[in-house]
């Protein structure tokens, strides 16, 4: 029997090379960060190259014979340790990540990988010019390849398990199939309701806002949430996201329209959200696996929380409103706090699920996951997908879109990751963030209050220390679990939903 | 015996092992360009842990037995071709390269990067609080270093050789010891000479300079010189410097003083020479070894070329300085061309390297390589180089530093690399440049009257067939003899000296 004196040099050599592993994804990061931001178009075939080059020599690294025996020869420790002990969290995480990577092959992943590329190429020429056909042949291949990724792991209760499980560790279709039936059946009323009604007003949104002015309301406003400028920074990209080389450098980008005030305010705030949760992870994780959100739930519920349940409130505005009137008083000095209010929150049926309402935003996403795992069940083919996507905007949201660039070839995912596992997240992460959200308020009831205030360091810090310090400790389930008391429900979403809009729509 | 069939796969292997160590070093390169530029001050130790894996898994890929084999497996094929060829040349090279690599142990470049790291920020707080005895114990080791680095090439004819041969391929300290003391006997007499004369009025550079219309100014400049902006891009740092990505990713960066309208200009138009070449490199050796400047000395002549030769020529002036009064009329109206060219050709005694005129910077750099000898060879102890370096200052320049920042702390070299091999290419450069200039005058005389009427393509491309296109192909000795027709001389240096400043002062 191994003692701990021999054991303990494992774990260092574990950590060294996790360690290794985790800088040439940071690496890789980096590449991909400047290839949004700064790099001169000339870059993109070698840049390319050198993305794809620190995936395979990481994932081999990661993959090595070696790592499985590493994990192996520190199970008789990890048994010795308390579960949620870093150590064992460490060695157990970096075990259940191991055992997926190793069922991909090496070949497989350069292929996806290729392919990815060209995908998205294909992509960006065919979304302006609304040009399905151009794409068609590679979301074709992205389907075979999709299948094929989920026949590494064949003992699946449904083929899209093992794609969903990638980001959503330990969800599954017939999990989600009925917590979104529940939620469909649950938010139509208020829907329809809400689109019976004469929308109100939003022109104030609409009118001419300089880029740098909104920029600076943008960085005033996430510098009093609590991010902290000097370990992240914020730049423009074609499509807003956040961006992590370690938790003392996480960097967020926003777009800016000069005629739509919510959207760089609000996609700001949203990925300051992401950006919080990577700031807020505990220093002693750093340079492991565990330094990372838990799951793409998690973290959309962190975003969420931010962006909808704080930033679009009534009481977040009732103290920020103000200021933004002085940075813009020709656009917003006659507007009326309760106007601006409605405005940022109209519930309408619409054709673009970033731009959505929450209420809606939801009926989006539901839609892509059927259609997802129509097409990897082989009950969907990819040329009837446009048509199926419009059947389904017509049926679920009484509008159809008029071209592909407004409907099936609207969002990304598909055509630069895979078919499956690639939307859950958003309904997920809606979700999640009112469970959390009630879940701090009823141990921290002056948020609300505090809010209205301008402070956000008690709800800041409740979500460090239940969330954002865990980093990758602890799955989904049990965060959910340990912070709320409960399993993921749709009730307090619901509860928050008919709060809000009961007071700003007569229902 | 083997046939080519059997071998060619052994180079499609070479290239490919190679173009991954290419695609490592190139993230190492953007890890490190961020670090100078965008990098928010959280994220530097990670940083620094992340450029030090990068460095160790490219050098342990690149100096594994298998590339040692496989070079060896090649050397059949090699004598097939002709030297000329890539296809020789990247075997040669890369062998030349791996001999030298794999006489330094993986953990001694652990120990050289760590402490480089850590003697980078004791000079970075040393250097404003002028405190040479922070830094002393960090250079007495870096001095330890440097001759343990030395030690691992038992048999060269001087400690330093092999210190100068990693930048300046070839080179030894007995040619180049010979060749600055010719120089120094030859410039003295006319440095001399100058600084007796009352020195010509500089001041209208000293006025105000936004730093707005000073970048404007200088993109315009660049685009006309023939820098590729499609290819490349200029962003601000504390020092500048140019670095590459690949061939079509080839940055540069410059700083601004408001009150000091030459720094961002001519230092723009430094790095812009380091750019020319690299963005001027072969696309066929992209991803090898091959696509990099061939060496320090080489590199450093064609900055100096753009810089001096070109930049702070008349003709030069007689086509942009009309252009530069437009952009600051109130600054230059009145400043007649002459007072401007002599203004920026200005020769004084003078205590730093980078600010120095053309004429007595070789002589700074003649006091750094004699220094650099002296401690090598243990004549010179790290606690006496203040001394040492102050009595060199009153001996050669008649000037005496009044505090080590603007003396011993200047440079940031021998605080972040090694001492040995730092200082030498930069007048090896300035030689160079005058001895391709003159070729290339010779064979294209009308380049003189091209400059002088905005023109830059015939010189342009005259550098990128002669040198830039042929990257790391031919060593430093191989190119002066191809493109000139002779060995590195100093004569063409003289020459240009005499006939510049024989004009600009009554010599």
């Amino acid at each position: 029997m191994q003692t701990t004196e021999k054991i303990e040099p494992k774990l260092v050599k574990l950590k060294t090379c996790l360690t290794q592993i985790n800088d040439l994804e940071a690496a890789a990061s980096l590449l991909y960060w400047d290839q949004a931001t700064y790099m001169p178009p000339g870059g993109a075939t070698a840049r390319g190259r050198q993305l794809a080059t620190l995936q395979e020599v990481s994932h081999s690294k990661f993959t090595d014979p070696a790592m499985g025996r590493l994990l192996e020869d520190l199970t008789p420790l990890e048994t010795t340790l308390p579960y949620k002990s870093d150590e064992a969290s460490l060695i157990r995480v970096t075990r259940r990540k191991y055992d997926k990577a190793v069922r991909v092959p090496a070949e497989f992943m350069a292929r996806l990988s290729r392919h990815r590329t060209e995908s998205y190429e294909a992509w960006a020429k065919a979304r302006p010019t609304n040009n399905f056909a151009l794409v068609r042949p590679y979301l074709e291949k992205t389907l075979d390849l999709s299948q094929e990724l989920a026949s590494f792991f064949p003992n699946s209760d449904h083929i899209a398990d093992p794609l969903i499980d990638f980001a959503d560790y330990g969800m599954k279709v017939s999990f989600l199939r009925s917590l979104f039936d529940n939620l469909r059946q649950q938010l139509m009323p208020i829907v329809e309701a809400i689109v019976e009604q004469s929308p109100p007003e939003d022109s104030c949104l609409r009118q001419y806002y300089p880029e740098t002015k909104q920029l600076d309301f943008t960085l005033k406003v996430m510098r009093q949430l609590g991010y902290d400028f000097q370990r992240g920074r914020q730049d423009k990209t074609h499509h807003p996201f956040m961006i992590n080389f370690s938790t003392d450098d996480v960097r967020i980008t926003t777009r800016v329209y000069e005629n739509r005030l919510d959207q760089a305010l609000f996609s700001s705030i949203h990925e300051m959200g992401h950006g919080l949760y990577e700031q807020g992870i505990n220093p002693k994780l750093e340079g492991t696996p565990l330094a990372c959100g838990t799951s793409s739930g998690i973290h959309e519920s962190q975003s969420r929380l931010w962006e909808n349940i704080v930033g679009r409130s009534r009481g977040f505005w009732k103290y920020f409103y103000p200021q933004l009137q002085t940075f813009f008083p020709n656009q917003l000095g006659n507007v009326s706090l309760d106007t601006f209010y409605q405005a940022i929150n109209k519930v309408e049926r619409s054709l673009i699920r970033t731009d959505a309402d929450e209420l809606t935003y939801n009926l989006h996403v539901m839609i892509r996951f059927d259609l997802e795992l129509q097409m990897l069940e082989g009950k969907l083919a990819v040329r009837d997908l446009p048509d199926a996507w419009n059947e389904r905007y017509r049926s679920d949201l009484g509008i159809v879109p008029t071209n592909d660039t407004e409907g099936v070839l609207q969002d990304v995912h598909w055509y630069t990751n895979q078919i499956g596992g690639m939307f859950q997240c958003y309904t997920l992460g809606n979700l999640m963030s009112a469970q959390f959200f009630e879940a701090a308020l009823w141990e921290r009831p002056e948020i609300s209050t505090q809010i209205e205030q301008g402070e956000f360091t008690t709800l800041h810090n409740w979500l460090k220390d239940s969330i954002y310090q865990h980093g990758g400790k602890y799955t989904a389930a049990e965060l959910m679990k340990n912070v709320t008391g409960s399993v993921l429900r749709i009730e307090p979403f619901i509860r928050y939903i008919h709060r809000k809009y009961e007071q700003l729509y007569s229902l």
